[in-house]
């Protein structure tokens, strides 16, 4: 990398969570510059964040039309190179669009769209611009599930038979968003959010990270939703039997009404010789059981662990990383192949960061999921 | 108790795995003798392993039935108060029924019957008996299960909105049963074990310690059953999503082939105010989980329990107990009310064991799921 | 073993602690049935603790010496093979003597004597009789102390360079003898537990834990004694610095005001290739760590242990044993030296129990911390 | 602030390991941009570096007296805020007292010195310059560190009776220090690193965080040094019993030969009502005991926590932070903190950072240990 990259904002201005969380994982490795954004659909409001940010306001801007406008005046090398959209769901799509047709590569939240349709449009949009359109699904980011998907691909473990995905969260066992707290208002929102609460923003991390880490794909499901908290619109749990093409079978649950659970992703993946474990709350542990052996912890940081685990540590270990480093993981491959697109070259072979094909199958499992919980939760064919 | 009652066991011979497990947790408080027993179904072998026992000879049976007989000709006083059952399930309802017909009280392991039919049959047998028929699913003695039940029943969680219980093990990845296992070869047979392996052996204690903790009653369950094990004649894994009564929710699974695992029951049950985890491989500690307060430890031993935990620790707080000592509690409670029937009184109203309903309930279960998986996975009311 | 032992009871008598330990620990494997005692000074309690224990009263007696001379009286077979001996220290030396001289095998609780000079003249009176003693370091019994034994012996950790062994205890933290808690009562008293608190009696664990794993012997310690509660005559908490005979270093403590720890002894071994992790609070695993290689967690019940661990196992992995199936394991060898004994052989050679060379060198430790910490706590070599 | 703080870097070249941590922890928080530095002794090496950091090669200079020289001549604003020195401890404060004397605040990293003379000295220029000097002792930086410091504060614990502090490192277990490993090289040699290695390194981390959170102040120490590894120059290990004004007493440890140890820093505080805990290898939550209450454990990010934890947390429970957080914390206050002096206005009183104060007690720390090793490990009152 010859400069450092720029990158501009849609979304994220005060109050929000994501945005903040965008914006350190951007700086953390010194490679990109935030220098542009539209941090709010309230005007005033993106010129205040863009005021607490430190930033040009000349470079903040009212919404994301003037932005692509007014930032494609701008010659190359000072305009954006990329932008980060981190809006609701609802808005992903156009603000995407708007940016590709535009020549700008995009970073977006996750998940993908408001729904199917939509993400396959986008996925067309993505391959005709020939940009690099990284999608955030930042636990595929941890270094321990690289190692986790490492071990799946040299055989460690077998043929694989089995696979229990957990995603509890607890913050919303009350209507927090008939409060004004806005996380939750748009989260549970079927005009913002889509078809899906609890699906559609943690359960699609939960189905991610289960394919990055075992290229498993699914065949069919059978999805229980409920809405547990009175008068809310969307699902705040949902529980899932999946059954995997190749025969291996799984358990699959998103919960945002389990009190006392913070953010407590983790996954179990069996196979014929041995069984891995890893937890989202401790991220640099990974550990692996074995039928007739000691059980093995390995841990981020050590000399023993594959090459696709050691190139995203910045630390040694048990000097002990967590999710804003797995999230500038993500950030890191994305500015890797946009330097590359920049510089007229392919994004790199070796490339690993989620695309917007794992967006389209994230919202061909909501929609699946949707329509097996709307039958009554009866066995449906992944859509 | 005026003096120790005396026992007789049938099955358990050499190579048994649970009958030396119910023999110490009969020994450890010292209030049971085992005095008789047929211990195989071969009379070489019931004679062996009585020897082994160091038991008088005379009193080493061929066969239960000879046993009944034998023991009926003893002085009450001199013959046993109570026999264990600790035989592969086809035969449990044979056994306990000659002895309740013949005024013995019986402890069983579990699970109750072959199939739902008998186990409805012997409630009546154990009713007309009136004797004490307890039945051993032994996790319910762990005094931290106990805590746990109390905490629900005082209102500790609130309301219960959803229930995730575990139950995976991994001894069953090979097909031992056609090397020889005995374990595995009657847990596999289902003229052995009855409709299912996983779900009858180990699934019906994630049944029965989710009813002993929540109280809750199923309402219908969508249960997946596969042999991973090529060959084997019933399933070696299954998953299960549950409707309880009332509303709330559940996820319950056992498995037989999840590599590393050894015997890794654990449940987490969440409710409106707060949600509890306790895991069978660290029983000593139950963990609370609150939204706005920090988690707590609660661990066996200590004063602040409530005295359903306390009646049933023999050592201080830190100097663990475990498996046994968790087995040992069904056999107090059992030979509690033993001694009472024994001397004419009614069985205590505080007695805390698990009886024939929780054998039925769990049959009931058992049958439910089975029907439910031989259709495909399909929403089944409970039996 | 042809009969069951025939085991007597010095001490343990009701609102003891220890001696209800020690009843469970023999009972538990069918091979030890107690069958007299004299469980207090008062003849009175000793009386009503026999009853409780359901005992014939003809062989509860009122003191130690009744005791002797009585079941001198009875027909070997009859007579009691072993005498458990469970008072304070003071009296461990005078009723271990009394025993040994007529002949009786003796298991005795530690730590072994009142002061170094008994416990050397006791060994002499032990080797002089021919019979067997026991001392009950039980935290040796433990199957995962045993691994860890030979995984130092097998050379796995290389050569040892330090030893880090913690015993903090909170139950001390306040005056607890001046209100009547019996326990506290003598062991905070110097005429009835010597010239420590703390180290005498949890101290002794800690330097016979090492001691057992790893053959390690003292050469220099200094320790510094606090008393922190007012009053109190005895030190409450000690702290050493340790020096071991080939150059490795450590560091020993021992508390019992170490407010919220429960009994959580632990241990690390340093070796040049490898180092060990145990803690008694989850004495089912054992921790090996490596510099560059995975660490492994090592369970309890797993068909790769060695048989070291192996032959002190009971029930499978997953099915957790604790603290009174470790007790336990002190129990079942002794009885088979006992068997032995009585049966005219010698004491096995692959024998695994602590003996009063144990008892001699952990009172030795004693007398050297105490030094020690008298001078100011300087540096003092190894009585 | 109303600009981005802009920042040199003393060393923290290729090859380094403590300077990249600093870029990252200076990035993180978007308030500081690195746009200067002397990056190592070697000029050509500084250039490579300065290249690599895609910095301006006119502000990359060849040695700090170049640095200091040429960035006095740009104008206030265009010029460094402040310098990062990450040299080894012999230039710490040669290099501090040339950007002090010059008007420039400075971040150093630990330990201070290369001896006690030299930190009472850098303590006097630091004083008389009135600008901000930021130690980095980063564990304090810890949002669970400080909501235990809290905690004591509070009273929560009562009065402080003992601390146990340790930290084990394995990775000094050979020599590699002969093998060119750089960290190694000037860890352990004195010209470099001055009387000691892993007291110095990581004792002195010890010592900081225990002060940070207790207030307690060492009386005396007793320190036996040990080095393991055969040639080298300095102690590899180090073992330390210590009495405290006020009369509690402690052990604390610092190791580089404990194989199998990563960074394993761990705090346990006893006081007279409750207990607390805390381990850096998984720093989101402190434990808290009690002796007749449940255990809590306290996790980074939640309501429940004081402002103390809060306001040095970024994102939600559950989200893990980790090493690179905490010691960003300690630049998001020293930017505070310099914000504050180059508008003219004081250093915030509630500045949380470590200053020269800390540094000269960690240099007195270090002596005082050294003093007490060379005589043998005799008790030295603190220097």
């Amino acid at each position: 990398m010859k400069r450092k990259l720029k990158a501009g904002m849609v979304g994220g201005g005060r109050d929000a969570f994501i945005g903040a969380v965008h914006r350190i994982a951007m700086r953390l490795d010194g490679k990109i510059d935030l220098v542009a954004g539209a941090f709010s659909s309230s005007a005033e409001k993106s010129r205040l964040s863009g005021e607490d940010l430190l930033l040009d306001p000349d470079r903040v801007y009212p919404n994301y039309q003037t932005m692509v406008e007014r930032e494609l005046k701008l010659p190359i090398g000072e305009r954006i190179d990329f932008v980060s959209i981190v809006t609701p769901n609802r808005t992903h799509v156009p603000i995407a669009r708007a940016f590709l047709e535009n020549s700008f590569n995009v970073v977006c939240d996750k998940p993908l769209a408001f729904n199917l349709e939509e993400a396959l449009e986008l996925q067309k949009v993505v391959e005709k611009s020939g940009k690099v359109f990284a999608l955030t699904h930042n636990y595929t980011g941890y270094p321990m599930v690289k190692e986790a998907r490492e071990l799946v691909r040299k055989g460690e473990l077998g043929t694989l038979l089995k696979v229990v995905v957990e995603y509890p969260q607890g913050w919303l066992i009350k209507p927090i968003e008939e409060e004004g707290q806005k996380q939750a208002a748009w989260r549970t929102n079927p005009e913002e959010a889509g078809a899906s609460s609890s699906v559609g923003d943690i359960g699609t991390h939960a189905e991610n990270l289960t394919r990055y880490i075992t290229d498993l794909e699914i065949d069919e499901i059978c999805a229980e939703f409920t809405t547990f908290v009175k008068g809310r619109m969307l699902e705040d749990d949902a529980n899932m039997l999946v059954r995997y093409k190749g025969g291996a079978k799984g358990v699959l649950y998103a919960s945002q009404i389990s009190v006392g659970e913070e953010n407590n992703l983790s996954i179990r993946v069996y196979g014929t010789k041995a069984s891995l474990e890893w937890h989202q709350e401790e991220p640099n542990d990974l550990i692996v059981k074995y039928s007739e052996a000691p059980r093995r912890i390995l841990r981020r940081g050590n000399g023993y662990l594959s090459d696709a685990a050691k190139r995203f540590t910045r630390i040694p270990a048990g000097h002990p990383e967590a999710f804003l480093e797995g999230f500038a993981n993500i950030y890191l491959e994305a500015a890797r192949a946009i330097d590359a697109v920049i510089n007229g070259q392919p994004i790199p072979l070796d490339s690993d960061f989620p695309t917007v094909k794992d967006g389209v199958e994230g919202m061909r499992f909501v929609a699946t999921a949707v329509s097996s919980a709307k039958e009554g939760a009866v066995w449906t064919k992944m859509k």
